[in-house]
């Protein structure tokens, strides 16, 4: 074993591996390392540290051990543990007034495996996916290793543009063809932090209900809110909707567990084709202790309120050290703030002069669905999740201070 | 929302749906429910219940939350959480006289996930693979959703047969067709319990690396041995092999989780296809704490007494009961007795007269890969894992009475 490297590498592999592995290659990714460098980091959308709810889950864990002694440790299925679908679907009728049944309900390792799933179920090779631009690399990373066509569809100061859906399908119909579904995070919008309004809500689902188009809703952020936003796409639908939660962001990533809403022959459909044997019934009922005891709304509404300091505390911060060289809107929930560059500040190079800084934030570009997405306005997305609510001030200064020296170094060139 | 039935059904889903959602249509596997009936199973690949380590669980979830707080609940990346990586590399050191490295290791969502990420890697619709038969049906499922052609490759008294290996890639060879992969469970085998001798084992790696041929193997019960076994075929091999694992039968199949070895760069574009975001570091954390403990070898050690004990009750209640109309061979380990059925008894009666009888057992041509393969004797898989020690005599007193009911019918009949 230990020759390994003489013949099974990547050269020898490659003439061997699937069309998906071909396109995706082999980069594993690995996460946020802890940085050597004493950096402050505005860049991924992770949770808040020192809330992850760790003395919560033991007790949860105590409960999921004590009250399902043999449940918790043994198989669930492919439709994932029953005591978090039936959990769930209860609370449905509490958080959204919205009743779900347990059929709708399937549980999944985070919202990452529900779109896969989504994807395993509806795409081949050749298929026509739409998708708001900018939007969540990882979804782009998951669409394009089915090897489908990404049609990006763009968004105006509220969300999603149906003109630019409308166009799209005529488009598309020209060439005989029909999109699979239309991908959006209606929501606390990563990377915009954009809510699409209630209005533009039923509008879409309109357009969308005329043309029999399915919307996969990707929701991670929806209750991490700061102004309560509008009922979800689903709750709203005919049923022509399929939304995909996580505990991610309201327990915590390193669980992986989430749970995908949609109608019941396609919960089927996905359940049929996971090679997993269904998620873990351990994790599902400590999630489902968590919900019944009441623990997980108390929770999230204390994360509604470190979020929504933390970002008071960044937009201040803006205000005060790059208030003339960007322009935002405050988003109502989520972690992100999506800030526009003034005066020919490119997103390239404020990303580039804050990591001289040592400080990180998203490349805007890094965003879009195809690189040559119409982006006339440039931008960096601003985390405000992950990073120490006392060293946000620290961040941002050093963030202006990179501005001012790009237009420094501009005007002694011009 | 209540309205979905209206228009999104599997009717309408129907010509939506990918190739392999065609292929495996609706069907989730609701795992084995409790049964109302008074029954006695010998269904299903479950473990013992009552061993089932709650306790250590806890244990272990608590030192996991408290010794790394932050870490566990946050994303580890795709390749799996790093501490249960690198406890399971020590770990063979000691339980296989064998050097593995982390880069040599995924963390999987149980053994299944393992395989189904192997197929998403290597396998595109018309692929052709050699699978051992009989074998596990949750294999011939997984494999046969990737649209490729599976090859049964017969099995002698001690295993996989080389030169049905030899014939079928002569075959394949004239059609100019070389197949992905061999499928095979070489220690403990599901569903006839064989082992492969260690001089058998150095032959087909042999062969195998003779035609650069890779070999998939799945070891989910290597570990419950009353024997011990030759070393696995990954760790005598020079790299050609991908060893399937599983905390499942080791602890508990509730948990989902597992771990794939493979040479670093298929491990890299395994981690690269997952859509999961890899798998929970919280479950993972909790399992490298079992490792590190040393609770998991006792555990262990533990399982393998019950299960020699509960084999030996069963073989005690065969003789007593059906010795004049089967026959087996004593398994080294696992979970399961293939039982030859002689005097023209069949697998299809037997289970059918069985399951009047209260009794549980499974139809041994469930678990052959083609409807076809040449299955020159019949035979019932016994598991005797799940059934409590206790009720063991009574099944096999209830199976030996339904063979017996056969047979006087058979006798009334000619």
């Amino acid at each position: 074993m230990s020759n390994e490297k003489e013949f099974w590498n990547e050269e020898t592999l490659k003439p061997l591996v699937s069309n998906r592995s071909a396109i995706m290659g082999g980069t594993a990714w690995a996460a946020y390392a802890p940085d050597p460098r004493k950096l402050i980091s505005f860049a991924g959308g992770i949770p808040d540290v020192p809330s992850l709810p760790n003395n919560l889950i033991l007790d949860a864990t105590e409960r999921a051990l004590k009250n399902n002694r043999t449940e918790s440790l043994q198989y669930g299925g492919t439709l994932g543990p029953i005591a978090l679908r039936t959990a769930l679907a209860e609370r449905s009728v509490q958080t959204e007034q919205f009743e779900v049944r347990s059929e709708h309900v399937i549980i999944t390792g985070g919202a990452a495996q529900g779109i896969g799933l989504v994807c395993d179920t509806l795409l081949n090779p050749g298929d026509v996916v739409l998708v708001e631009t900018p939007t969540f690399p990882g979804t782009i990373r998951t669409l394009k290793s089915y090897g489908v066509e990404l049609i990006p569809i763009e968004m105006d100061s509220e969300g999603v543009k149906l003109a630019a859906i409308e166009d799209a399908l005529t488009a598309l119909e020209k060439k005989g063809k029909k999109p699979k579904f239309l991908y959006c995070i209606p929501t606390h919008q990563n990377p915009t932090g954009k809510t699409l309004s209630l209005e533009r809500r039923k509008q879409l689902l309109t357009l969308c209900s005329e043309h029999q188009l399915l919307i996969l809703e990707d929701d991670p952020y929806g209750e991490i809110w700061f102004e309560e936003p509008p009922p979800s796409l689903f709750s709203l639908s005919e049923g022509g909707t399929i939304r995909v939660l996580t505990f991610s962001k309201i327990v915590a990533t390193g669980l992986r567990l989430g749970w995908t809403l949609a109608p019941p022959d396609l919960i089927s459909r996905m359940a049929a084709l996971r090679y997993d044997m269904g998620s873990s019934v351990f994790l599902g009922n400590i999630a489902a202790e968590l919900i019944r005891s009441n623990q997980l709304e108390n929770h999230i509404k204390n994360l509604r309120g470190i979020y929504s300091r933390k970002l008071t505390k960044l937009e201040e911060a803006l205000e005060l050290y790059c208030g003339e060289h960007v322009r935002w809107e405050r988003p109502a929930g989520g972690f992100f703030l999506w800030l526009e560059l003034l005066k020919g500040l490119t997103a390239e190079a404020v990303v580039t002069a804050a990591n001289e800084e040592a400080v990180i934030v998203g490349n805007g570009n890094n965003f879009n669905v195809t690189p040559s997405d119409s982006n006339a306005t440039e931008h960096i997305r601003i985390a405000f999740s992950y990073v120490p609510i006392e060293e946000i001030e620290e961040g941002i200064h050093r963030l202006g201070d990179a501005m001012k020296r790009i237009l420094a170094e501009k005007g002694k060139g011009s």
